[in-house]
């Protein structure tokens, strides 16, 4: 896998461009506004979401998906999971027919309850085997900075798992492969919904013991999903389940955190979402993770309460008190 | 159980004692300096562990170990893990004869690699049924605070494990019981070998991504020696395992990830113990947890690495790198 064309230029889908320019690919980074890829064409920097990260001479930005695509050995998708659809449903014609197709999204699409993967396969008409999915402890600005982090690529071809493990291998980021495909990518995708929950209680107020407590039963709950779904337990111990987890609800970079954050300060969803330019995935897929939970018959309070909270106008100070006091119940 | 004692009145010790007051209990908190017992008889709060804190009228602060025991229903072991034999040889002629022992202590024995419930059985002659643990995401300042927080009860004895549940159960203390005592305690004992590693990463540069994977492959060597010594898997999932785990690492209050960030910033062992008044039991624990490790044939990397740092002079720099490249191998 030599050339690559990543579509979408957010703040991860810039990094990971990086990473595979510095693991030898030849990268087309696909930005949908003009001015975006001029402004990173002429500074070699993707100011409007990684400021002051150089890219390598390697990535290439392009307006024209058409020629990003064109030869590309892998199509890594990066663009917000609610849009994916539609922008794949445009892209799809122009796919190269064995491009291995590399989801670096975590959500679950509204409406349908889809796991991104399944969303791709739909609307390209690829075999299950094509489509890959990456995750784990990974805040883009701190792989971007070249920190050390290691990540897990999900696919159900091994073939394809070790040939995307050697396309995007540098000295600053490790991945190792998994078959789990449904468990590496619901842990994705309800992480940031229970990250949701962890902003909202530190927004708050409330410490480490109550953050640790709704990681605990954060991912008590998102194995549960996993489990009803044929995920692997262990894919939920591992880097894409705890340790994607830890790092989305602990750290000041995670925009699902922080979109939380303010709203325990008391802001509403929508003078959030005015504020802030980037989107907290878990304000949407809450919404369909409680559709999907709903559908398997698994419980997930967390998730419950932060649909309440986002959707239904419940007061931040009584979703945290409810959890809380009914927590633990498992032990 | 009306009647408590606790021994040991350091900020965990203290804030426990308030926790068993709040919940309806006569408290004696004992301390070995008179001193500090008659400072905080005089002003109603410990101000060398917490300060700003005030303590229920209901907690009696006393010199005297042997009135501290006297009728004590339950007795409540707070002291630095690797003093207890020596504290509890002199304290078990004045154990009421059928008091549970309740154990706050997270640490291995140097030298015997035992767990503090085995030392307790050990030096009183105790039945196992009558010791029990208290393990869980509970830095002691939030709870002191009154944060909400759950915790876990570990005894093989559901009734005494049951009864101490009502002894501690407050607004804003929920415990929980597990009859998993080797889990909670081996968790507790760990937990903070992996928060020095956490903070000797962060000590020295590193972000929330190096973090989350240190988290996660320490609760899985946990696991790992856990299952050897016969713990359940699901105590390491829960609070007293990855809720402990979580909360230390993360929390700016932990005296172990403290104790760590020092090293990482280039201090000594000898120099971080001059700089500060507090015990960072991992420093000493490691090397149990390393022997008890070894014992069993577990492999557990980032203890080792610890032991490293902590003993044999490694350079901390050369620690993270290490791990953070062996990282990963089970997914």
């Amino acid at each position: 896998m030599k050339r690559a064309a990543v579509l979408g230029a957010g703040s991860w889908g810039t990094t990971f461009a990086k990473v595979l320019a510095d693991a030898g690919c030849d990268v087309a980074l696909h930005a949908r506004r003009p001015e975006l890829v001029q402004a990173i064409t002429d500074s070699g920097e993707n100011s409007d979401y990684l400021p002051g990260i150089r890219l390598p001479s390697a990535v290439r930005a392009t307006a024209d998906a058409a020629e990003a695509l064109a030869d590309a050995d892998v199509v890594v998708l990066a663009v917000p999971s609610q849009s994916l659809r539609e922008n794949l449903t445009a892209w799809s014609p122009l796919l190269p027919a064995d491009a291995t197709l590399l989801s670096l999204m975590k959500g679950i699409e509204l409406g349908t309850t889809k796991r991104m993967s399944q969303v791709i396969c739909e609307v390209t008409g690829a075999g299950p085997d094509r489509v890959a999915a990456l995750s784990g402890p990974n805040l883009a600005r701190e792989i971007a900075e070249e920190q050390p982090a290691a990540t897990v690529i999900a696919c159900t071809d091994a073939d394809r798992a070790a040939a995307l493990q050697v396309a995007c291998h540098t000295r600053y980021f490790r991945p190792y492969t998994n078959a789990d495909l449904v468990g590496c990518e619901l842990g994705g995708a309800v992480k940031n919904v229970i990250a949701l929950a962890c902003g909202i209680a530190e927004g708050l107020g409330f410490g480490d013991n109550t953050r640790a407590s709704l990681i605990t039963r954060g991912l008590a709950e998102t194995a549960r999903l996993g489990l009803a779904l044929g995920a692997e337990l262990t894919t939920f111990a591992g880097l894409a389940g705890l340790g994607d987890l830890v790092a989305t609800c602990s750290s000041p970079l995670s925009r699902n955190r922080t979109f939380g954050e303010k709203l325990g300060r008391g802001m509403s969803v929508e003078q959030v979402q005015e504020s802030t330019r980037q989107t907290a995935e878990g304000v949407k897929s809450c919404r369909s993770v409680l559709d999907l939970a709903r559908a398997h018959g698994v419980d997930v309070p967390i998730t419950e309460a932060v649909v309440r909270v986002c959707h239904e106008g419940e007061a931040p100070a009584r979703m945290v008190k409810e959890i809380m006091s009914r927590e633990a119940k498992p032990e």
